[in-house]
């Protein structure tokens, strides 16, 4: 663990002593080194991935510490997932206002420690920094995949089904509950939906078991439509989905005024964190198998097609315009 | 390349673009992806390190971007030079504040650009984000060594002798002049200082060539004294260094009023990113050869002891105080 910023050299020490504790000796070297070894075993693919989250646009101050640890971590192992990886670390970067409390840092390290139990992984480094600006957390995260076999984004063919796991929407959902818009929900519908914004949970287990399966995959961070998008640029196809066949939790709908809209916003909403993929429709029972197997819910969405973008269809085939809101992926 | 944050998706598409001709396919999927496979050779170990940079902290808002680019890159590439390793690749998560402009972004990348061609690395993927603070620049950087031959930093035994490449404190004398402390100094000199506080030379060749030879070995980041006391902790042992011994430019020392408050200036202002190790007085000559091979200027300057800490001694053998400031490492 490296620490630099001119002028709190002091709370920096104390900042590495809370973080060496996360780290093993092997690999990391108890972070008493400037750099870790990461290496895969023989047979497998290092699948690397890197995701900031900034105080004010990714969580909020007042979030709790021990879940904003979790949510950067998380969102990092759920793109391993959805490559079809096995997790082995991670690496982080923090910069740190001086506002900061070393008790905020203290649960946030805490909030690390429980989800590195969780997953079975360990800190491999990093860089603690101080900044004049909001808090700024960078992970890159490791994971193992067979060599050769990573889940890509661009492997859709024309007739694959498409598939997404669990319920949609919930993530957007919570996030509307604290910002208050969520009066008349039933308190265990508001709990359920603010903890699937503030408690992604990746797929690693249907992630690895759609390995050699799935014939392209992502996680849904951007809003499903968008992350379809993105299956769709990259695999050159175009997707149908069918509205009807989305997994809606009952606790988002008790949220919904309007059906219609309240599905538009479900699949715009971003941050579920579940794997949306497809398959040779020759596949479709190994796609059962796999879900079963990893004890996650997988529905049958859709169609991949000729030609371009992604449609969102009415139980009569009509198209549900949706304005593709928030946020881009390249 | 992944781009989220809530308000700026056009311009995120623009940054995109910026960055993608950086990527290569193999591996990086022309940034297409979550994810990007960074599989070492076998054989090899996979070596990581990250650095953060913050405008106002790191660099400042006034420097040109594309030496912002190299810098964020070249302390990365030197930490993963000082374990022995030849580099590979590198993700990026960039968090970028609104009153940046696109035309700055173009320089940044275009610094990125011509430093993957003089490394021969490219860029393997990375994030973007919109921050309400200062730029904040994380770059995750990997490199191969064969594998167990890493250069540790807590590998210096009783005896061991100490070497520092380059010459120390350059970096240091270049900030002083962005500062404006430098006015009579010749052009030349102020040029040369400020090249090397803006454009470090990580010494790759040597630490490949110090492999099997190096002790203990760690880039110079935070200060000669500061990190040789990393050494000097991890390793459990004590650092000697002759003053005498240590090579200064005629450019810094011709910035020196009082010769040694210049030379305790020197040896802790950070950021030289030279290569401090050890070596048994066994590969004394395979040192010299490993200099001789890199073209890397390597001077002999101390030596490794029983106890703890380090000491710097005048020619009389005489303890000169040196008040470590600055940076400190962990």
């Amino acid at each position: 663990m490296t620490n630099s910023g001119s002028d709190r050299p002091g709370e920096f020490a104390l900042i590495a002593e809370l973080f060496a504790p996360l780290a093993t000796e092997f690999g990391a070297f108890g972070l008493r080194d400037d750099a870790a070894v990461a290496t895969p075993p023989v047979g497998f693919d290092l699948v690397v991935t890197t995701d900031a989250l900034v105080e004010g646009v990714h969580f909020r101050a007042s979030d709790p510490p021990q879940l904003i640890a979790k949510k950067a971590l998380r969102v990092n192992l759920s793109d391993l997932a959805a490559k079809g990886c096995t997790v082995a670390g991670y690496l982080m970067a923090l910069s740190v206002p001086a506002t900061l409390s070393i008790e905020w840092l203290r649960a946030y390290a805490r909030g690390l420690e429980e989800d590195q139990e969780a997953f079975g992984i360990s800190l491999l480094g990093g860089d603690t920094t101080s900044t004049p600006g909001p808090m700024t957390i960078v992970i890159t995260a490791f994971g193992h995949v067979p060599a050769g076999a990573m889940l890509p984004r661009g492997g859709a063919r024309v007739d694959d089904i498409v598939f997404v796991s669990g319920s949609i929407g919930d993530a957007g959902g919570g996030l509307s509950c604290l910002k208050g818009e969520c009066a008349s929900v039933p308190d265990d519908a508001r709990d359920y939906l603010i903890n699937r914004y503030q408690v992604p949970q990746p797929r690693l287990a249907l992630g690895k078991a759609l390995v050699g399966i799935a014939s392209a995959s992502l996680d849904v961070s951007d809003g499903l439509i968008a992350d379809l998008g993105h299956i769709s640029t990259v695999s050159d196809v175009s997707v149908c989905v069918d509205a009807v066949r989305i997994a809606i939790s009952s606790a988002l709908k008790s949220t919904w005024q309007d059906p219609l809209d309240g599905l538009v916003r479900a699949v715009t909403a971003g941050d579920d964190y579940e794997i949306a993929f497809t398959s040779p429709v020759s596949m479709r029972d190994a796609v059962a198998r796999a879900a079963e197997q990893s004890r996650t819910p997988v529905a049958e969405i859709g169609r991949v097609g000729r030609g371009a973008g992604v449609m969102l269809l009415d139980e009569a085939g009509s198209e549900i315009p949706v304005s593709r809101t928030g946020y881009t992926h390249f």
